[in-house]
């Protein structure tokens, strides 16, 4: 690891720069968790300045002048500052400032559309948001595809070529596998009541196994759960558990993965802008490696099954670990991609991504989209759509302009698997550890290969040093038709 | 009120100054209040960078250019924002950075040296802070004294002079009152158990009554209560209470009288940087007023001890009004000031004004610090100092280069009994509106006489529009006198 030896000029800059995206956080957090109702519009405000302020240092010449001078002592450190430096010069002021007001207006339009559950109460804000977005797309106009543009924001130098060929091959294993299933008899999950509170407390000791302590993180409730790391230090992660689902504890897990990336970043690229998740598609890796992988074997629960046992005596005295393990494995085609399992869900990705793709080369209408997102889901996951709230509406990305975003959940979901396999090869007796409650080594292993990099290296860079190769759907194919397959009999 | 007009470019930069402002109080907040303890290092660092940044805008030259052209048409405005922004020009940015540093270094000593319990560990970083705020002085050669340009950060347009003159009227009332009420026999406050869950919730329907409402305001708990309001729906407040003591309840109401006044502003000074309190002393004055005029008010306690008698029946069974009233309003000369009851408070403050003067006008070296406070302490109070801790070592202010702020918690005492006097004659039947637990009246004129205002006029002018004069001890001598004397039957 580097020991980064800034020139002290370019360190108080980039530190400049990591303090507000510090208050960014906090203040986007406080509002989430914390803020009364009613300070939601001086927050907004305050929000934008904030924001504004970060462009402003980003775009600064005198930052380009530093970079310069920096090039030869901090290569790895100057090229990633550098990049973010360079696409946001080439985005207009106006453009930027178009493309945030018709994100509040898009999301205000979404929000009346879903009132009337009439996708064409919408429909004029999402086209201005593709027209936006293209013209945003426009400001780079080196790229091979405008959509490549959109998807770098998020992905950074990923392409659309390159998802397509990945979304393809992944399609065409998902799409026979869940068929299969859908001919088994269907099953349910766990009923039964389970308090939040005695939730809480398992999933606290759950998490704490996995490196959550209170001197460093914060554990809150959200509506919407989410992760977010002021500082390497300050990670705070919200939860949502219901009496009458587990599914809490799985997205408790998943938020904790994150909060776990963010954590074990190099302390030496504090306040570099360096310490942070490389990219949206290796931050979800986390999230769904503890989620999934993890959170949904039979390892890790021939430990906490037990435990859970003992907090919900009624509801688990029957199930044992094979019967938990196929409750928490459900496979079921549905409408909404947030309520997915493990299985189906990187469909709902690969259609929004389909989908976007025309919309944005312009092989797709604005006004079309209805009709092609039913045709998709009837395609991949067999469900019809009944109406535009569990269809096109179902998601809040596309009303604020947010486009090209979906597609690293489905590269999560890969490069998770594919970080499994190599785990599994190089962790000696790791089920026998999860079998223990011991995550250590496991945490320990990732650090190694992705958290401690921060954005040092190009996401390509970090996923060809970690496993060995670039993005492949190969292990996420094999790990579900073996482990469905043995559920369900296949 | 006004209906602020200002010039889009002025009120764009007034609202960048008030984002920031916004930005830096939510970040302290949750400091206190959430932040995991190890992230205090990179929040100390965001919050440095929040305030450089607020100083760069404040200062900057096309600042004053915009004031200069928006004179007319908003002068209470522009006096205001002009001020701040050329008292801000004065300083030199490294002293600036010297004095933050110091303050900073100077906690660390007073950590230290409470930890010895030896002012000799603390006595180079004071002197080093009061070297300081002499070279600070020293930006303002036109001062009439050095410590008016100290004062005039927390109290605007005050003058050691005033305030002197102010303090020994007020030193010469309270100190043979005090004399009179150590004649009598000793008396002690409620004893019991009054468990927090119940104060809390009882405390909660109290200031509900003043207000206090979840839609734009918070209560949490911090290890020392302070209100902050981030926006004018945005307010919050923190209270600590004791499971052995009710004392936690008058602290609420103290920080919901703060919160107040800052809900109250008109909201069409939002963003101009005016939509806060005017001085400390104003700000004082309300807490204080809810504190201790009402809320150690015998009316006040008519409606609302027999609902604290239901949730703490035990403790207070036996407990009439009038034994009530003595309990709450024990007056004993003690060493420590935030324990200090209403009457010998102010004392603590003039004791620390007096010696500030000295050590800024240099007629006392700081080495003779102890022996100045033990003998004032003797003088005002008739007690002997055992110890540092108990005496010059207390208070964190000096530590931090906080000189000058002490005689606004004075003068809120004393601006405090003057609105009383003036509520008590305009408001018909106040008294009888308190003992039915509606206090609506008294928030909606104090509202009218001083929060609606914000920063609009000075001080001054704000209290000589409130209360018809200047500051006068006399209603708040007159106040003590009459209701420690039937109290303590001198």
């Amino acid at each position: 690891m580097p020991s980064p030896s800034l020139d002290p000029a370019l360190a108080a800059r980039l530190g400049e720069l990591s303090d507000l995206r510090h208050a960014g956080h906090v203040l986007a957090w406080d509002q989430q968790v914390m803020m009364p109702a009613a300070g939601g519009r001086a927050r907004g405000e305050a929000l934008g300045t904030i924001r504004r302020l970060h462009h402003e240092l980003l775009v600064d010449a005198q930052l380009g002048t530093l970079l310069d001078a920096a090039a030869d002592a901090e290569p790895r450190i100057v090229r990633t500052v550098r990049r973010d430096h360079e696409i946001e010069r080439r985005v207009p002021g106006e453009l930027a400032a178009e493309i945030s007001r018709a994100g509040s207006d898009g999301y205000a339009a979404w929000l009346a559309a879903r009132e009337a559950n009439d996708f064409a109460v919408f429909e004029p804000a999402l086209r201005r948001n593709i027209d936006l977005a293209r013209r945003y797309a426009g400001c780079f106009p080196e790229a091979a595809h405008p959509y490549d543009v959109l998807l770098d924001r998020y992905e950074p130098g990923a392409t659309a070529a390159q998802v397509a060929t990945l979304f393809v091959a992944l399609r065409d294993g998902l799409v026979p596998l869940i068929s299969e299933i859908a001919m088994q008899p269907a099953r349910q999950a766990l009923p039964g009541d389970f308090p939040v509170a005695a939730q809480r407390e398992i999933g606290l000791e759950m998490v704490q196994s996995m490196g959550f302590d209170r001197t460093g993180w914060r554990l809150d409730d959200a509506v919407h759960p989410f992760a977010v790391a002021p500082a390497l230090r300050d990670v705070r992660v919200t939860s949502r558990f219901d009496d009458h689902s587990l599914t809490g504890l799985f997205a408790l897990l998943h938020e904790v993965g994150h909060g776990l990336y963010e954590h074990g970043v190099d302390p030496a690229l504090a306040r570099t802008t360096l310490d942070t998740g490389v990219s949206l598609g290796v931050h979800e890796s986390q999230s769904r490696l503890w989620e999934n992988l993890v959170g949904r074997s039979p390892a890790f629960w021939t430990h906490w099954l037990p435990r859970l046992r003992d907090r919900f005596p009624l509801s688990l005295r029957d199930i044992d670990l094979d019967a938990f393990m196929r409750a928490i494995n459900v496979v079921r085609p549905t409408l909404i991609r947030v309520e997915a399992d493990e299985v189906t869900y990187s469909l709902h990705v690969i259609l929004r991504f389909e989908l976007e793709l025309g919309l944005i080369d312009g092989t797709l209408d604005v006004i079309d989209l209805p009709a092609a997102w039913a045709a998709k889901m009837k395609q991949f996951l067999g469900v019809d759509v009944p109406d535009d709230l569990h269809g096109v509406l179902q998601d809040i990305h596309w009303s604020e302009g947010i486009i090209g975003y979906f597609p690293t959940y489905a590269i999560g979901n890969v490069l998770a698997a594919q970080l499994w396999q190599v785990a599994q090869a190089e962790i000696e007796g790791l089920d026998d550890a999860l079998s223990r409650g011991e995550v250590g080594a496991l945490r320990v292993w990732l650090r190694e290969k992705v958290h401690r990099h921060g954005r040092l290296y190009t996401p390509a860079e970090l996923i060809e040093q970690a496993v060995g190769g670039p993005l492949d759907p190969a292990p996420m194919l094999a790990h579900l038709r073996a482990k469905y397959g043995a559920l369900y009999g296949l």
